[in-house]
């Protein structure tokens, strides 16, 4: 969602300030300098502003509202908004907390909230209107600095100026004090993003000593059986600290033997709020360095001490931005403008800000089966918002991340060994399946991964195996229905259509792999599911349509809606493009290239009624074009399909009207939920010129690049370069492409041909070649 | 408490069946057939019926009854009755469950209650009243077996006989079950015992296959945070499953997408309430063997396989029996009559219920400080009930459990180790410091232990700076003020006294240690704080009595009450004779001997109001002789007092009369609660003719033998003997004593005369020797 609101000054502001930077500097060492972390952080981006690194464990950054699930007993609809626990158009900030998901359209982490304060101790967060109440504080944006791996803002009600920075598993706080007597830094263990009734499960914490903080936080949130384990030491001893236990339920038997309110150094409960006191100086710094574990406490400080053994503030942040640096420079691009340049190598740093570690230094991780494991040979990843990233994170991941990929891929195996259900991951995180969203979309992530041959450090034959088993577990959402008929029943399971398509899309997957490793039974077995999408087409209306388990279509159809008409987070419009594996069958099936065309070309033009996004979750007027969708992943392969009709420039001219829309170097420049990084590798994707349109196939679609020059630099030492001759804003069609100097006469560029590096050129030009 | 009804018809017939014994029995190879694990089960004995194996991890027991800590709102004063799950005056049962404290005054634990029931599933508990409304089942005693190591009882309503067995870490029960079509076996994740509030932090099972079982439950009770893991395991597998959870404040996500409550195999939850079917065959047997693990599912299902592949639950039985055969035989004895022999050797079984191990296997347990340890070269073991067991069971352990209890002394310093707080235990269980009732007696087993010679496996010089660090902890219980002022002052911190008291015989005990291993410095230190005791004498009315800050007596001071008098569990007669330490200083301080002994008389004949039990803990008038209070611990060794004064025939005729009333073989056959073996601890010492007064010397005090003989059969290969030459219920006084074939002069007997082997010969007399 974009709403560019260029008229108010401090958009203005932050607009200048991108004009003074030079897109030659892309070529320099310094990209970190074209992130802009406040990119998302407005409306329904959902990113944070905060410091971490390349898929880093710890995400520190400040939470600008900690809103309860429900208000007077009932839901309120505000929590949405902080599903990344900061909004660009507030004015206070609660606090720095080290857990955040990057632009998911659900919620929870949010761990260990830290606020630095002064004047007298106060351990309520107080409210919006009235920081004054609580330890909260004013900002403003003039005093806020975000960048990878490095956050700054100036805590007006307590005159501390925070600055955040991390490693993997370390968040690194910085906080400059004024004089004061009585300085504190809180603990606020209660804290946590999407508070549902008592989500807080039990808190634990121990001083080891003046200066050295254990503990672990238990949660029954999205994540239902979720437990973070802390280790946080201080940069100098504190003068006292305490805490509060805000909950009355708990048994206190002889532990009432001591005052634990103030200086005992054991603390547990479900509702903790701790403090620690410091006397400063005028200007003087207070460090905190706050590790996290997946397994222990024992855990956490060994992270601390093996990532951040020291307390150089400034070198864990040249570091982290090194490390960024790094990340960035994979490709290095030439953008028609600095704004592009931000909006490129922000998706970059988007892209890259997960599946997030999830194991210790020693390699040691907690597993979906609660117990402790060790990753051998392997990183272990959580966060897989696999219904979303499946589409063109992973496999912009193939290209340019593939050993990250294949340990991705390696986790999604060791989350299905450890699984009861024996099913791959479908939204898991935290050592927890969450079972968000639809489809089995692992086995999409897998396939890409095996058909473009990136295999090191698993097993093929077995990753099929689990890609089968998961397919085969009838409980899951419908499937047991689809096995038996070829569809899910929309009276048996909701959003059956989408359902339905998505499985047929994810048997496909399985089928192609199947059919590399010479497994037939399983080939046979899963390309006949493939076909399924054609039993919810109704040749009748011309879409996709829910049909009841007697056989018939449910009579009842709105092709606008995305409540209860049988789709998700889509519409029949949208949903009814979904046959990624066949987009040539389905254009037959629609009635030909010619009516498709038309069909589509409706898509992107129609309009839709007002009372459409009042009723409509995760989609608003500024994600759509049309009612081309944006702003959610069901179409994001949509504006290509032009190509298997005759009008590909459609295609060309779509991309980059999309480019243009939903993306800008601003706090509200991203039209919708980043998602995990997938609307970000879209628009990588798209501006390199070239897009996955059927995951777990070894072609890319083109379609219009929107550099002038890109090179790809490969781990395996090779480059791919993407060179736009004749580029300009309105010079969005292709007149032709030579790849490696010869002319590529088809629509399609190859994994292969990116892999053995080489160069493809595009010719543009203003005009289609119709 | 004793309390015999032997008019009762029930009584009667158990009494009868304990005639058919022979004592000549006790010489061959069946002990068990002594234990009656059903004594101390009724009134406030507080022990379990239940099968365990010598210190078991396990302890698989009837609940009669699962009181809620609150009714209405208010504390409901039954919760006391029900420290071990069972009453004997109960008339039904509501299941089996797997972890019991034996003889507490407080109560946790009940983790994991199974049972088998007929007919239509009820997953609610009913009522004692109407059971026929739930899952619990009438029961009669008729049809109930209590032995060592196994239990039998035929639950009525269902008509299903249950058997249970254990091995140290698995419960293992036998259902025989009527035909039907429908039997269930339900796995009560809500039961446990002294529900507090949400008391249930956290459960979680995985369905792992058609008969294994895992998961957890994680308290918040008496031990403030506490998970046991559990693997459970079926001898055939199950028709159906599922389970209901009871919580609605839980977050329950996209988990909706299933139906949870059948066949769906993984269960998470703060009220979880789970079921498994089978159908059965007339007289069908199903088995269940149940593993615990203080570290994890993976060790309790290593533990299960380790110590219970087989499904032979005889075999399990037999191997049970003969464990607590050989530990019982540790001891031969040839009692006066029957009943004595069960009363021994039942109180030989109740002292080795416990420390419980608490490690698997593999040695990995939990520590206190919540990280998973491994015990190299020791046993861990946990509950420790130390104000009680300091004073006889752990100075018992010192001769007939010398390995065990080195062991236990380092699972203290490993405590200790872990304790953030850098204490050893004063009451823990399962990772957990409870700090329940006073002192730090920790100290008192430690030095027992050293002075002995029992320092197999730990360092003593490291073991005595723990006892230092602990007996300098300021925060702990009015350790600073004792520190400051050398008493702790009643208007700073309440049972002032008492603590002042027990901290001077604990830091005398430290000063014995000091001396032992040279640590001049420490030894001054405390030996000056254990003259303490004196800080609190009143020589105006001969008592202890509690002292204010500005060093005044507190002017109201009643001797008879417990309550706010400056006290625990205790009044001024009974405590202001706790000087164990210097006996013959404290008699000198209240008068001389003559003086004293009078005292002392009083003490054994006065007759106390009515009002004094309506209003004190955990004292009945069972449990006293006259105000000589057996059934609470802190005069535990007054009767022995006499042997300081001149007249040593009193100590003889007293402890001959505590055991005969206080002793008895019936349910209710307890004079007060077991407290973990301390009140067996006392009966066996006396039993045998000598007492630990003062835990710390080597000293014995001789009393008088109520056996004929008996041999005590020691680790190092030697065996004491011990002989009542002319013995008989009313040959109570000692007339001389011969060690060795030469007269004992003094009245004491020394540790190493024990250990040593040998032989020691009481002359009995019906007169006293004055």
């Amino acid at each position: 969602m974009v709403a560019l609101k260029t008229n108010s000054q401090r958009m203005r502001k932050f607009s200048l300030s991108l004009l003074l930077l030079s897109p030659a500097l892309a070529f320099g060492q310094d990209l970190v300098q074209y992130v802009k972390p406040i990119i998302g952080t407005a409306k329904m981006g959902h990113t944070y502003p905060g410091a971490t690194v390349p898929f880093g464990m710890v995400q520190l950054s400040p939470e600008t509202d900690t809103i309860p699930y429900e208000m007077n007993g009932r839901y309120n609809p505000d929590v949405y908004k902080y599903c990344a626990g900061y909004q660009y158009t507030d004015k206070t900030i609660v606090g720095f907390s080290h857990t955040h998901f990057s632009g998911t359209g659900h919620s929870d982490l949010g761990d260990f909230l830290i606020m630095p304060t002064t004047g007298p101790l106060q351990l309520n967060p107080g409210t919006a209107d009235h920081p004054e109440n609580g330890y909260r504080s004013r900002f403003s944006h003039e005093n806020e600095t975000a960048e990878a791996a490095y956050y700054k803002v100036k805590l007006d009600d307590h005159n501390i100026l925070a600055e955040l920075t991390a490693t993997n598993r370390v968040g690194f706080h910085q906080y400059t004090f004024p004089e004061a007597g009585n300085a504190h830094i809180i603990l606020d263990l209660m804290a946590g993003i999407y508070n549902y009734g008592n989500k807080n499960v039990w808190t634990f914490v121990r001083i080891e000593n003046d200066s050295l903080i254990t503990g672990y936080r238990q949660t029954a949130g999205w994540a239902r059986t979720r437990t973070v384990y802390f280790a946080m030491t201080f940069s100098k001893p504190f003068t006292k600290y305490g805490h509060q236990n805000y909950a009355n339920d708990v048994y206190k038997g002889f532990w009432r033997k001591f005052d634990q309110t103030e200086n005992f150094p054991e603390m547990a409960g479900r509702q903790i709020r701790a403090w620690f006191d410091f006397n400063t100086r005028p200007g003087e710094k207070i460090q905190v360095k706050f590790a996290l574990s997946p397994v222990s406490t024992a855990g956490a400080l060994n992270n601390l001490r093996t990532e951040a053994p020291d307390w150089d503030f400034d070198a864990v942040k040249k570091k982290g931005q090194a490390d960024w640096n790094k990340e960035l420079a994979k490709i290095r691009v030439n953008a028609l403008s600095n704004d592009d340049m931000v909006n490129f190598y922000t998706a970059m740093y988007h892209t890259f800000l997960g599946p997030t570690t999830y194991m210790d230094v020693d390699g040691g991780y907690r597993g979906l089966d609660q117990l402790n494991h060790s990753a051998e040979g392997f990183t272990n990843y959580t966060t897989f918002s696999l219904w979303d990233t499946y589409r063109a994170l992973h496999p912009f991941f193939n290209i340019i991340q593939p050993q990250r990929n294949a340990d991705m891929v390696r986790s999604m195996l060791e989350h299905y060994n450890q699984s009861v259900h024996k099913m791959l991951p479908v939204w898991s995180h935290y050592a927890n399946e969450n079972w968000c969203m639809i489809g089995y979309h692992s086995v999409s992530v897998i396939a890409d991964a095996i058909m473009k041959g990136n295999i090191n450090g698993y097993d093929a034959n077995k990753a099929l195996d689990a890609c089968a088993t998961t397919a085969r577990y009838r409980k899951y959402d419908g499937l047991g229905y689809y096995m038996d008929m070829g569809y899910v029943p929309e009276d048996k399971n909701s959003s059956s259509v989408s359902k339905t398509l998505e499985y047929a899309y994810d048997d496909w997957c399985i089928a192609q792999v199947a059919k590399k490793l010479g497994r037939n039974d399983l080939y046979e077995e899963f390309i006949k599911r493939s076909q399924n999408y054609r039993n919810v087409f109704d040749p009748s209306t011309g879409f996709m349509r829910p049909k009841l388990s007697d056989g018939t279509f449910r009579k009842e159809f709105d092709v606008l809606s995305t409540h209860g008409q049988g789709y998700i987070e889509g519409n029949a419009w949208n949903y009814s493009l979904y046959v990624p594996q066949y987009p040539a069958e389905m254009i037959a099936m629609m009635g030909g290239k010619k009516q498709f065309t038309g069909h589509l070309d409706s898509l992107f033009t129609m309009h839709l009624p007002d009372a459409f996004f009042a009723e409509t979750e995760d989609i608003t007027r500024e994600g759509i074009i049309g009612n081309y969708v944006h702003g959610n992943e069901p179409a994001h392969h949509a504006a290509y399909l032009y190509n298997w009709t005759d009008a590909p420039w459609k295609t060309q001219e779509r991309v980059r009207m999309i480019l243009e829309k939903m993306y800008k170097p601003a706090a509200d420049g991203l039209g919708g939920n980043d998602d995990c990084g997938q609307m970000s590798a879209w628009y990588i994707f798209t501006t390199l010129g070239f897009y996955p349109v059927c995951p777990g196939s070894t072609e890319y679609a083109l379609g219009s690049p929107a550099i002038r020059s890109a090179e790809l630099h490969l781990e395996n030492g090779k480059t791919f370069s993407v060179e736009a001759v004749n580029q300009g804003a309105k010079n969005v069609y292709v007149k032709k492409v030579e790849l490696n100097g010869k002319p590529l006469t088809g629509r399609f560029l190859t994994h292969a041909d990116i892999m053995n590096g080489g160069k493809i050129v595009f010719y543009m030009d203003r005009k289609p070649k119709k």
